[in-house]
């Protein structure tokens, strides 16, 4: 009794045979409860990270504060915080703060809010964040893309001209719900769902929304009153050249000089890495320098539109202020789940690549919870929705920041800002706002990963590209949707139709493998062994019937009119074959009919444990016959060689002798 | 110079050494030109079954020939007809019109259509498939499913009581719309969507028509005149039991007669397969039973309703009423694209099952064309959406029909009833109409298939569910919704949460299997094998980057416990990743640099040639160092078992002196 034995189990082996020669044969995994095996699979899918593993064999009180720790990861690194990481910690803080101002009152206007509330959001968010965020990088703000999302579905409904108040409670409602949407996807272990936002789709979405962004800016610099409210190019191409005589020359001027100023610091900055903090400085530098020029030349009064008023004093609280009530809650519902989705996207995103260069580890679903208490938080204190930025990140990333400290410092300096320093903002030109939003969406313009992408994967291209076009042609949300949709669209295509390869024998060896891949395998006369790709199911089952049949009649074909050996054998190479369902299980029983039809025998190579269970089920392997089933293709062409070479074919039914 | 060598592309080799040992090396597929290999994935896309291999070299005349016998069959077998096929047929085709003329009054009641319709639809689509389909075994005619659907979603907007000639001129444009829609898809070779509604859908889905279509019969059963317009259990149950003062003892005792005697006879004939003609001619039995019967006792002047007076005469023309109007086109648009691939699922199903039993291929395609032109023509000549009903085609078939010849004598058959026999109806009562199509309708309730799911794939049980809650607590289309989601979700579920495996060895062997398989596989020391069983992409490749991690930290957990050797080796058995995406590419990317930093190696085994091709192009495989790349897991194990007992772990980057 060899290993075949041990292997196959009783009772369901081909015959003694099979252990005397060492055969082996595939088996039937060892059958599990039915509530054990689900509570494996719900474990594999919700808890892939097994997040809790810590928490075994510890006692009540260490639980508690593990669980504390779980979910304010501040009480588990405070403790071991020292001075020089704080004093990192308040460079990079300090520096961020100088990039979060003039960023947060322009994305405030792109999202035609009231700019403080730029500032506002940049002082609650941060706090939250700093104490239920994993990350030691990431940078919390406003970001652009969200900031026009905002504007493009709220304004759809709501007019920020004509009801700035509702259309200011709505932006409220819809981060709350946001933050909503995104804790609940963290408790709820459904974080997957941002995994279906692919690299591809996110490059080509981002470089859109950018491209959107920066013509939403002609506004500002050609220092328009009028624009349209659609995104589309076309759409803001007719509204800017259809008023031409609308040019302000002055605003154009000023908007460039300030443009290439701010360039031209992120040329310096990119070629040596140390000088981080010009680029990083240099859109404060340009508010001010931007507002001393307004104040001294009085060129509000020649058609530079400026800030204006801007209230003193913190937040205000605005939980009272969230509308519950229909029609508007649809609304502020639908976009506070799509800006969450891209909101979350974006985070993660950058916190796990910052992670990876630190080395450590982020768990995507406490993000989740992190990222939806600091927006629920926000919107009870006149804040809108908020992530982690890329642009903001590196810059604390490169200025050296070592915790979560860094948004501290920046909350405070933004907070002393909010306190003191508003009215100085008054003559800020919008202009100037424009140069530093259009100077950042530019560095979201990957092209690079563009290429990279055309060269590895051409469908990834398109999905890459269906995303640009659809934002920049369509709306962000058709460039969303038709992204996704092509994603989706792969993933069923790929299931829907699955590569058959016919395998070969590479010389000198009893290895098989795809005579496609590896040209040097050879046939073996009489066998045709076809590896299938992927799983079985309803929507591949009639093209692989269709598909197997085709291979069987062109190699029948080609063998007779060469003259060689005519087929006998039929082997399917299962390795790749993963589940299997009731129409995988049908395709395989019509299958074996039409084959044992045509005079050929039919025998599997190594099915996985899922294929066998089903089989063994649905009464496949018995009607099938077990000894037709091999551990691997070689020893299946070896059978099936012994019986070709001994027996007459179609005369024995069982490769009982070999 | 061994076979490695020929294996292994020149120039990326690992060394000679590899050569030397006869180790083999996963292999870069030869590079194709991306128009080639565009050409062949298109054509596996939409031509899978090659189905103009037979016009390759042949003369054009010949080509003409076969063109025109592709789209009419009736050419190729019509000159091979003879006599005692005629004879099998006429029987054949006379037992099913018994069936289709009842089965065709019923089914126009129930879309709220004039009876004679039902008549009509017998006539002119069954010779159209005559000449056009491929099938020998379908029997053509209107199904209860698309009758209901059309009932429900054309009666949302116009009502066939108030506004009956609008309604009937919506349901010929819908007719026409499925029918465009069915050809379509036959030309563009979009076949496989009807595929993604899978066998448990349409058991699930069927048994939810069945019971609602049933429910839909009370109205008859019980003579009511008022009833609700929804199809739902909760709204019919309420409408049944508000108006139970309503209920008409006569029209019940009569129904339940009926339905009591059509059962009895489909009992015996299902005992009996050769009286199948009991059961099959029991319908029209019935129905001229039931008319003696009312026009003896003058029970429609008791509450007996009656069909009334039918129109004599052949179809009139009707293709100057399609309404081709919005918003009323809009309604016809959505009703016939449903309908239409609810019918086609249907009427290709069946045909591919006959096929089956008799042995010839039927080309899904070239159906859903004959099915399109079909309903086209019925749409011009007063005919409403026909199919090959199941319990149609198998009268037809256990009536021993030959082809599709038994489909004229059908529509001959129902040609003269149409020209003569119509008064003969005016006195049949609408309740024995409902009992036969309950008792069609209890046919479709298949609860032996749902067990048979259930006992096989809980997934599948539940999609099945799903439709058949969907369809009897919502509508017809939420059911369809809900099925083909959970379907898709299954799909999307299997590529985003794949399954890996730790890999052992089988004793005395050098075949390494999944150790949750084959108990008996045992650990290789200080190596950790992972089996990856799905393609990698976007949507699994954070999954599997946590899942792989944790798959490490649980194995050096277990080994630190243990106090076996340490861990040193990682390899992942690439077999069953039949594809990667940019996402996939990054995940590997980041893997590696995890794994070497906590000082192990990563080793990859067999990848196939779509992976291997991206890995290159992506310079993954070069900074991975080739020699890392095995052919097999075996292989793999060899080299790192080598170098684990040879060199200091750590202190060699390549396995050069294997």
């Amino acid at each position: 009794m060899g290993s075949a034995d041990l292997v196959f189990p009783a009772g369901k082996r081909g015959g003694n045979a099979a252990a005397e020669t060492g055969v082996h044969r595939a088996a039937v995994p060892p059958p599990q409860p039915f509530v054990k095996s689900l509570k494996s699979k719900l474990k594999e899918t919700f808890f892939p990270d097994d997040p809790f593993r810590q928490f075994k064999n510890q006692p009540a009180s260490r639980k508690v504060v593990l669980w504390l720790q779980y979910f304010l990861p501040i009480l588990e690194w405070a403790p071991r915080y020292t001075f020089p990481d704080f004093k990192s910690d308040l460079v990079s803080g300090i520096t961020i703060a100088s990039l979060a101002i003039p960023q947060g009152i322009s994305y405030a206007k792109l999202a035609n809010l009231p700019p403080i509330l730029g500032l506002y959001s940049s002082f609650v968010p941060p706090l939250v964040y700093a104490m239920m965020g994993s990350s030691k990088d990431l940078a919390v703000g406003t970001v652009a893309v969200a900031s026009l999302l905002i504007a493009s579905m709220l304004g759809k409904e709501v007019s920020p001209v004509e009801n700035p108040t509702l259309y200011l409670h709505l932006a409220f409602t819809a981060t709350f719900f946001a933050g909503v949407f995104q804790a609940a996807l963290g408790f709820l272990r459904l974080g997957f769902i941002v995994d279906f936002l692919s690299h591809a789709t996110i490059v080509g979405f981002m470089a859109g929304a950018a491209t959107v962004v920066c013509l939403q800016q002609l506004k500002g610099m050609l220092g328009l009153q009028h624009f349209t409210s659609a995104t589309d190019i076309v759409s803001v191409m007719r509204s800017v050249f259809s008023q031409t005589h609308q040019w302000r020359w002055e605003s154009a001027v000023l908007g460039c000089g300030f443009l290439f100023f701010l360039l031209l610091t992120r040329y310096f900055s990119k070629r040596r890495p140390k000088l981080f903090w010009i680029s990083a400085a240099a859109p404060l530098t340009s508010v001010v320098l931007g507002s001393v020029l307004v104040y001294l030349t009085h060129a509000e009064k020649h058609g530079v539109q400026v800030i204006g008023y801007l209230k003193k004093g913190l937040n205000p609280p605005s939980a009272n202020h969230l509308v519950f009530t229909s029609p508007y809650m649809m609304t502020a519902l639908k976009t506070g789940i799509i800006t969450g989705v891209i909101a979350l996207a974006e985070g993660i995103a950058v916190g796990r690549s910052f992670a990876m260069f630190k080395n450590y580890h982020i768990d995507g679903n406490k993000e989740m919870i992190a990222f939806g208490m600091m927006n629920m938080a926000g919107s009870c204190t006149s804040c809108y929705l908020t992530t982690g930025p890329f642009s903001r990140s590196a810059v604390n990333f490169n200025a050296g920041c070592k915790t979560a400290v860094s948004n501290i410092v920046m909350a405070t300096a933004v907070m002393i800002t909010l306190l003191f320093l508003t009215p100085l903002f008054h003559y800020t030109p919008l202009v100037v706002l424009s140069s530093i939003i259009i100077a950042a969406m530019l560095g979201l313009i990957d092209y690079e990963a563009a290429l990279h992408l055309w060269k590895i994967d051409k469908v990834d291209f398109c999905v890459c590209l269906g995303a640009y076009a659809g934002v920049v042609f369509g709306s962000v949300e058709i460039g969303l949707v038709i992204a996704v949709s092509i994603s989706m669209l792969r993933v069923l295509l790929f299931v829907a139709r699955p590569r058959t390869f016919v395998v070969g024998n590479i010389p000198d060896s009893g290895i098989y493998r795809s005579k496609e891949q590896y040209p040097v395998a050879n046939d073996v006369p009489g066998i045709l062994i076809l590896q299938i790709d992927a799983p079985i199911y309803f929507a591949n089952a009639s093209y692989l019937r269709e598909r197997i049949s085709r291979w069987i009649t062109e190699e029948e074909d080609r063998l007779k009119a060469s003259g060689e050996t005519s087929l006998q054998y039929v082997i399917l190479d299962m390795t790749a074959v993963a589940s299997i369902d009731t129409s995988g299980i049908s395709m395989l029983e019509e299958m074996k009919k039409n084959i044992d039809r045509v005079g050929l025998k039919l025998a599997l190579a190594n099915p996985g444990g899922e294929v066998m269970k089903k089989l063994d089920r649905a009464k496949f392997i018995e009607a099938m016959g077990p000894e037709w089933i091999y551990l691997t293709v070689g020893e299946a062409v070896t059978a099936c060689n012994f019986m070709l070479h001994t027996c007459k074919p179609g005369s024995t039914d069982t490769p009982a002798m070999v």
